[in-house]
């Protein structure tokens, strides 16, 4: 178990009429973590809407600004209770998986799963099924993709990815996501904060596969170890978890998704 | 209020091993529609698994057949109470929506909205909002992309259909509903039995828009009046709509998904 | 030496109105094969436009064919006289390469080889340069895309194929063209008549790099021996090697285009 | 007649080892212009090897340069005579086009033209054959596609601008060709130095079809009037056109490829 705390800012200019805007930014409802205490404000001082997601705790806020400039800071300590996978965790036959977990198993926005089953069977076939299988999609990916800031957009699939052999976590998640599911392995993916040096600071995004009974989580990008990550979305794919969808004449000036260790904090700060 | 007849027939061979199936045919729990009797059964008799998406009403069927040959009937007669829109049902702005309904502005799998917000404004920015636009978008549609079976693929997706211009109803569907998104109006595809002469009976896919408070059908491809529809699925697009996922060394051999009118058939088989 | 008799027959049928055709059916005029005899005919009887390529010593034939049945015969006697590598060609530095070669190392219509730079490192960077690291790469693409007969269609390219992992000779001759320049050796189509039993007989596909101070041929379907081709078109891809172009409102009946070892056929015909 | 004046310069950074360049910066051997004056030069002084393209005396220049700052610098003085369209010049049927012309019909890298033909049509397969069809080809291009820096990279091809609706120059002029092709027009790419203020200077690149029995160049973006581009490049597509290529461990610093008119630069200078 352990504490984090969460300092994330946003700040945006909002020219000339008024714009809408939905944030995905709060950790989830979610049994891996404890939230003890969080503040949600903006300035100028607005209303936020929430939306709890009912199957996954995800949470959305939505808010009305006026032009100006819009400042969003999310404050949170959240105590993570990672549950670590055993290693022996089994894949689940589709006769036995929950019917609401055989979403997981379509194909999505950016994890075109239906055109890649000759892919996956070629490089994973073979090998026993379970966890170890994810793992060796994780390393693959790992191996076959170099970690490059700048090298994908927004509108960056995993055909592209599988061409273009680079990317960042959110492509080197989506990319395990597709294979787990070409092998009929529900995947999704797990947006959230984490904590490391380099690259700078950024929202993080991992995946999770559906093995033994439950959904566990795996970092291909090693950035971070999974216990660590607060989580905030859990999606079919990235296409669900924008941290902020924006709606109107707006500029996106700056972004700080900052995680300290609490007790180290606590000192800096003391 | 109208009522049908659905007599649908899927035939598999199943090679080797026990093999699953999950089938999206049922009609639909929906307000739009009554089951006045239904059966679905298989031959051999297997026992099904069954799960009702609680959001759409859309329901979803698993069984395991041993290998063989595996024939699976649905009878059903279902009364339609189609709400025919007024055409003056207005765009509602996102700070309005429904949270629920946001996740139908987020693109998928086939509807890659994300990418055509230009070419939406190019051709509908200057249109004035409303049910109006979305006709507009069904219109330019049909006059831009040629029905023709044959010319799209299980994994055709609205970026393709831009350019070959050419495809099915689910194309069309996905390119309407892209287009509407892009646009910040919340889309989804519909399927179901639908009555038509030429082409040859198949299962239809139109979309529903959501306009005023509600979600509105349409069909882009003019095969069947939108009020005839007897609903399967609801989805953000066919990605999570097949109406068979098959698992396994499993071939398929043949379906016939008719509908009748129901009195015009107690004709024909009294 | 080896002496081949060709006899391809083309039948196509023109409605309504005369129609152009474009025809690459002809052996080339290549170091590589001597043409002992040929013949190239159509019936009705139209006159042929020819064009030979100064470069490659491809040949073209244009017609224009009245309404009705168009019957296009190639019947040849060619004497191939392939000079088989050792082995030991080397790849040119490109300050070496002669400038006229150049051209081979830019990206084509189906062999996007601009996106494959890490691709090709990740897998090859680190061969040993040379004939060897291009019989790697055929190796490479031949366990890791299915031969399979209609799972490619003519739009298809390299991206694709590295997705879907299934295409024929032509999808297999133009990854490896695609990954050859990503490494910057310089490679290209080669397209001809080859003698093979299963998959049936078609126009086949195989590919040349430049290796020491010449093009050599590779077949990475490993579908037919290097030294059996008879070489039509050599060219950047198959964008520019289609066996017949037609313009105008043409269906195509059937085609067939047999060789057989010419001493054999004498039996056989004697 | 004009006469213009170019002044071009190119900076590279070689790290660590020799780098090969290939460079297509010089005003071609073309009857719409004659080359008064040139000079190319590099500092360090290196020697360049050239080469013609003898079809359409585009000219590539190389060189091996050591580790350091490398500066080439291209002076010419460019007396164009272009010969301006009367706009009544007709499409050619494919049964009269030079054969050597027919090679710009096929597709190529960046121009998808085989899989247009359906959109091509419903756009302009009404419209009169001849000059005003390509008229309205570059029309519909300028309406239809965004002119914004940034929204496209050399990896963009026709498929990409038809969905996401932006590009610069060249993405204009391969819409245009692929456009022309996929009617049975011969189109290719003319790359050049213009002079224009906004946006900043750069290489340009414009669109020749084949009309009446002549080469007609086209803007679509409108940024300069034909009769000023200074002709470097003539091809399929931009494959074949960057103004340089370089392979090894080489970094780009900065470019400027200016154009002046002759006379007011002479007053400058004077």
């Amino acid at each position: 178990m352990k504490v984090f705390d969460v300092d994330c800012e946003l700040v945006y200019a909002v020219n000339g009429e008024p714009a809408d805007f939905i944030f995905n930014i709060q950790a989830a409802h979610h049994p891996d973590q404890r939230i003890l205490e969080e503040r949600l404000t903006s300035e100028p001082k607005y209303e936020f809407e929430h939306h709890v997601d009912s199957g996954t705790g995800m949470r959305l806020a939505r808010l009305v600004a006026r032009p100006g400039e819009l400042r969003i800071r999310y404050r949170a300590l959240v105590e993570t209770r990672y549950q670590r996978p055993t290693g022996d965790e089994e894949e689940v036959p589709v006769r036995l998986l929950p019917l609401e977990v055989i979403r997981y198993l379509w194909p999505s926005r950016y994890c075109e799963s239906d055109s890649l089953h000759r892919l996956a069977m070629v490089h994973f076939g073979a090998l026993p099924k379970g966890y170890g299988r994810v793992e060796s999609i994780c390393q693959w990916v790992r191996d076959n993709v170099q970690y490059a800031i700048g090298t994908s957009t927004p509108s960056t699939s995993v055909r592209d990815v599988l061409v273009n052999r680079a990317g960042v976590c959110r492509d080197f998640a989506h990319l395990c996501i597709a294979l787990c599911r070409a092998l009929n392995i529900p995947a999704r993916l797990v947006t959230g904060y984490a904590q490391y040096e380099d690259p700078p600071p950024d929202f993080h995004a991992m995946f999770e596969a559906y093995l033994g009974d439950r959904w566990i989580l795996f970092d291909s990008t090693r950035l971070s170890p999974e216990e660590d990550l607060i989580r905030i979305a859990t999606t079919r794919d990235a296409a669900d978890a924008a941290f902020a969808t924006l709606f109107g004449p707006i500029k996106f000036v700056s972004w700080r998704p900052d995680v300290y260790d609490a007790d180290s904090r606590s000192q800096v700060n003391g």
